[in-house]
């Protein structure tokens, strides 16, 4: 598990593949995102933007999450503070995604000295190298002798 | 339903809100964001920054995308481009949460005039009043005339 003072700016990790369900997707949309894009594949066939059925993009983001947990290993766990997201591309049925992390920033706490905020961009890759979502994300993260 | 020529700057939209429950929060954390602080009452009780069970912040998310597509009709569907999410506190179990969002910028397109991106701020607050999420939102929104 790595703590404040392992993580240099330009460190990368790299997630293993995470494959995109029709079940999954429609099951994720049911709860949290009920537009007929996300669940019906003949009106989403019609739709002007997605021309098919295309998983929520906060399924895709949660997906990253779970892509984070297994490949960016933070002591005391994955802390995020804020995340700015874009999505390009829409995620589709058999999308194998991963994800690409690298360390943009590392900034100390001024009042805290136990801590700090390391910034991380990510990318969300499918099995073509499309990018499904860009992300900056901003985590706390402990120094070693703290927690 | 709505459409870009329908929207202004400061309208506002507000939702009903939805209870977060223990058994949500650790459904949804075991399939995306299987952290201890997510779904063990016990050891989150011990972690320094949650001290109790939390909701993981793309629960909240992926509920406020729930909020959104109640409470705010766009024709065509909520399309999200991207989006910067903050989380200032964490959401615990028994939050009834409920959104209040706020047209922020409308800005046509410069080389497809059937169409135009809204800008909106959103919080989600539970029933203290405590902010749980705040975000900035942009989505693609259609004229009447195009869909």
């Amino acid at each position: 598990m790595l703590y404040l003072d392992d993580l240099h700016i330009g460190d990368r990790f790299a997630s293993r593949e995470y494959e995109m369900t029709l079940e999954q997707i429609q099951q994720f949309a049911k709860l949290y995102d009920p537009q007929p894009f996300h669940l019906d594949e003949q009106k989403a066939a019609q739709h002007p933007i997605f021309l098919g059925l295309a998983a929520s993009g906060w399924h895709t983001s949660a997906v990253v999450m779970r892509l984070w947990t297994e490949c960016f290993p933070i002591a005391g766990g994955l802390l995020g503070t804020e995340s700015n997201l874009r999505w390009p591309r829409p995620t589709r049925v058999g999308d194998k995604i991963h994800v690409e992390v690298e360390i943009t920033a590392i900034t100390p706490s001024k009042s805290k000295n136990d801590r700090g905020i390391v910034s991380y961009v990510t990318q969300a890759l499918n099995q073509h190298g499309d990018v499904l979502l860009i992300s900056d994300t901003k985590i706390l993260v402990f120094r070693k002798s703290t927690i």
